[in-house]
């Protein structure tokens, strides 16, 4: 038994007994900002190294999803200033379309602020958190406001904002406003001090940067780490700007009863009908019709007038009802010849490989996988293969363990395919292998956005994604074993065929000549029989 | 490469430009509500039968919390009612201080709401979440209110309210409000109606109420599932209640500037000295003043009047200054005796062991350790043991690859104490393993509170802790291979015993009564070695 607990027993009060009333004197409003000061890890913000990442991270993040939704073709700048021990400042500088004045403040300043979260359509931010939380932490380690600089025009001067968040209120508090010199016509910067630890390696702000070069070959970065005398540059490997994401609206069999009940208090549709083809994908008049009188209703009831109980019949038809799939314009893959690509830059290999799965729907959401590897040459082929992930284009650094898609990988089996693996790891061999989900939603395991969550039908089209690009390098891998099978017999015979000729000159008395002749004959139909 | 891409770029119109004028119109602020109606996955609802189990579970911990703040021993009431196919009613009654009834809507109906937040002291819940999660899931699955009746004392009557929440606004909307007949003195009773999935097993309800009573000897549960008979009693094993937690202040090498920052301008406290005094627990007047000069401020200055730049001093002065460690009259360990008196109830074993730690500090927050285990008897021998993981007293059952006790127990080299293990497994042998961390603060992984968080000071003391019942356990396997080693050769020389009479008797040529005593002599002295 522990020493503490005889001596505690003794010295505890009498029991203080609450009462209804006294606890509910205690019950409070608890802000969003400071569930996440407590909660901070749930944000990426748990050690510092994974902080000052995490920063970079979501101001990147932010930067590309402006620049392409404006149609600009990106250019970053990335730059870590180190201030003292274990405190930075992190500064990303963008070309995108600038922000307007008057939303900087909320945009950077409040958690749940923004405009991705209610649109269904592709993009690296989804939850209006990332980029105020790396400021709120920044706050929080060092005291100091997160500083925006941005400019949406020739025509208009630069703005800057030093901004602190009201934690208990979830509110931006203006420390500082003013007009700024600023160069470019348009972009933004953000410049976050903090404290955090600055690691190279394979959680480092290079490998990361150099991820997000693979994913987004239209980017070019520009990047300079707190120790180095150079800045490190990512160059741009294609001016095509990826295809636009459009947005869509919702499709039936996402929804459920909840949803459906409010939608059906909001609209501005008068009569159901109209209410299923103009608040839902995929909805025609016939569709429409179908669902709504097979749940006992008129297609001319006003949506306002549908009991919980008439709710619970229409989302009863809809799931009996075929209605074809949301469209896929919402997603914006990289695609099979931009990842080809990219691995082909970056990575020196003998084969590389692609393969991008047809889009499909999880909970109403369309998503689309895709994975590429590169293998051979001047891979490493003793270690496990490098698993690189992607979300949205986004590269996931942490929590592989607790990812659907590197479990994706560990459950395929790569041995058909002729690589080594042991029961429940990687596969091992000279190879990089890059796995990417897109959708207008992704399911994240935690709002650090680390590790994607194991969705039924996520998890379907992975292993078909893997196993169509483990065929792929099967043929490879099998091709090239033949290959040099056939070298080696080749190099075996080449060496004998001068004996053959001086065997068979001793044997048949053979001339010089004829020797030679036998000897050139030979040597060419081993040529002729390589090229085959 | 995939047919649909050509087809794509074929059909998709001119990209269209965003700028920062029309980005900003798109700009919203997102409700805590919304924003876990997407993210359902975050709060455990992202299964039909895990929604099933976590509404469950957080009606039985936020009955338990107000049940021992009040001093009352709980007497819970768990049903399961099957409403239709893969729908169900939880309702889960307790004997509790009841809720006065203006608070009821915004406990029930608001996410971020709560008395458990702010303070700093051991309980179940802790976020303000739970419960109005599980009604929010209920009313998206269903369209149904979660329906709470409550009552505080026999003055007074019982109320009755259906709320659903307006998850635009996170506010809570009264659909019907009454007096209803209620017949006990006080407690409250919560209904939810949801889609689900009833499962028994491993992640069933039985084994999680199971685990609860394991953890909470205090407590008493009857359950009734969807398909049985009779209710499940889990008996009151102790009639004692758990020492009471006490709330404490934050200890200052907990607190960063930041939050430093917020305290000094918030605090009542007009000069510095009493600021650190009150504000802070462990701060007397000598080390408040040493803080205070050692920052180059005065102890008679006012809170208000501290710079950023000085609160930076302030906060490297505390972390120079020698502090004690926080009070730990916060925590309400199970307590190694419970521990042990549970493990006897409940596990048919040879050998019980439980280890408390001492209390020690992560990130100023108080936290203790506690492992409990049963060997041998009736448990399987096969298997890999079974791991019960709990946090504050509450079994976690998902997330187990992901937690920090799991990790810890895989990383202790069980072979040094008598067990077989694989690398990287659990070990295996006829065992049942408990493991508790309760903390005025548990860093949970996600909001659904499945696993906890990683921090070096936790796993440090949980590596302690398996390390010392390791030893415990150790020392009863080779006592008890020892024991069973003496058995066999005891019964072999017994065997022996009338043998050695008969040769004696031949050689020596003795009588049979010298015989008889010979024989009896060497059986009395084997009778008596066995005893030693």
């Amino acid at each position: 038994m522990s020493p503490k607990k005889p001596a505690k027993a003794k010295a505890s009060p009498p029991r203080s007994r609450a009462t209804a009333k006294s606890m509910a004197a205690q019950q409070r409003e608890i802000s969003v900002s400071e569930f996440f000061t407590k909660n901070r890890h749930l944000l990426g913000f748990d050690s510092p190294s994974k902080a000052l990442l995490t920063t970079i991270k979501e101001a990147v993040d932010n930067s590309l999803d402006a620049c392409e939704e404006a149609a600009i073709l990106p250019d970053l700048e990335v730059r870590i200033e180190a201030v003292a021990e274990s405190r930075y400042r992190v500064i990303v500088t963008d070309n995108g379309p600038g922000i307007v004045k008057k939303q900087i403040p909320k945009i950077f300043g409040k958690l749940l602020y923004g405009s991705k979260f209610h649109r269904l359509r592709q993009s690296r931010g989804q939850q209006g958190i990332g980029i105020s939380a790396a400021g709120m932490y920044g706050q929080l380690t060092t005291g100091r406001p997160i500083v925006i600089e941005s400019r949406v025009s020739r025509r208009r001067p630069a703005h800057s904002y030093e901004l602190v968040i009201d934690t208990l209120r979830n509110e931006p508090v203006i420390k500082r406003e003013r007009e700024v010199e600023w160069q470019a016509a348009h972009g933004t910067s953000v410049a976050i001090e903090l404290e955090g630890t600055y690691k190279r390696g394979r959680h480092g702000v290079a490998t990361y940067l150099r991820q997000t070069a693979l994913a987004n070959p239209h980017v070019e970065i520009s990047y300079q780490g707190p120790q180095d005398e150079e800045p490190e540059i990512f160059r741009r490997a294609s001016r095509e700007l990826p295809s636009e994401a459009l947005e869509i609206k919702p499709h039936p069999y996402g929804v459920e009863v909840g949803l459906l009940i409010r939608m059906l208090k909001e609209t501005k549709a008068r009569r159901l009908r109209s209410f299923f083809q103009t608040e839902f994908s995929r909805v025609g008049p016939t569709v429409a019709k179908r669902i709504v009188e097979g749940a006992g209703l008129k297609v001319a009831t006003s949506p306002r007038r549908v009991t919980t109980e008439r709710a619970e019949q229409l989302i009863a038809q809809i799931r009996e009802t075929r209605i074809p799939a949301p469209p896929t314009n919402c997603l914006s893959p990289i695609g099979e010849e931009r990842i080809l690509a990219s691995l082909r830059e970056q990575q020196q290999a003998d084969f590389y490989a692609a393969l991008s799965r047809p889009p499909a729907v999880y909970r109403g959401n369309p998503f689309q996988v895709e994975v590429g590897l590169a293998f051979g040459g001047e891979l490493p082929a003793d270690d496990l293969v490098g698993l690189y992930r992607f979300a949205n284009r986004v590269p996931l650094l942490y929590q592989q363990g607790a990812c659907a898609l590197t479990r994706s990988v560990l459950r395929t089996n790569w041995k058909a395919y002729g690589l080594q693996q042991s029961r429940g790891a990687l596969p091992s061999g000279p190879m990089v292998l890059m796995v990417h989900v897109a959708s207008v939603w992704v399911p994240f395991t935690s709002e650090s956005k680390e590790a994607v969550a194991g969705y039924d039908e996520i998890v379907r089209e992975l292993r078909l994604a893997l196993q169509g690009i483990g065929r792929k390098l099967g043929v490879h891998i099998r091709k090239d074993r033949k290959r040099r099978d056939a070298a080696r017999k080749h190099a075996y015979i080449e060496k004998y065929i001068p004996h053959i000729g001086i065997a068979l000159k001793e044997i048949l008395d053979l001339s010089d000549r004829q020797e030679k002749k036998v000897v050139d004959t030979l040597s060419g139909t081993l040529a002729r029989s390589r090229k085959m």
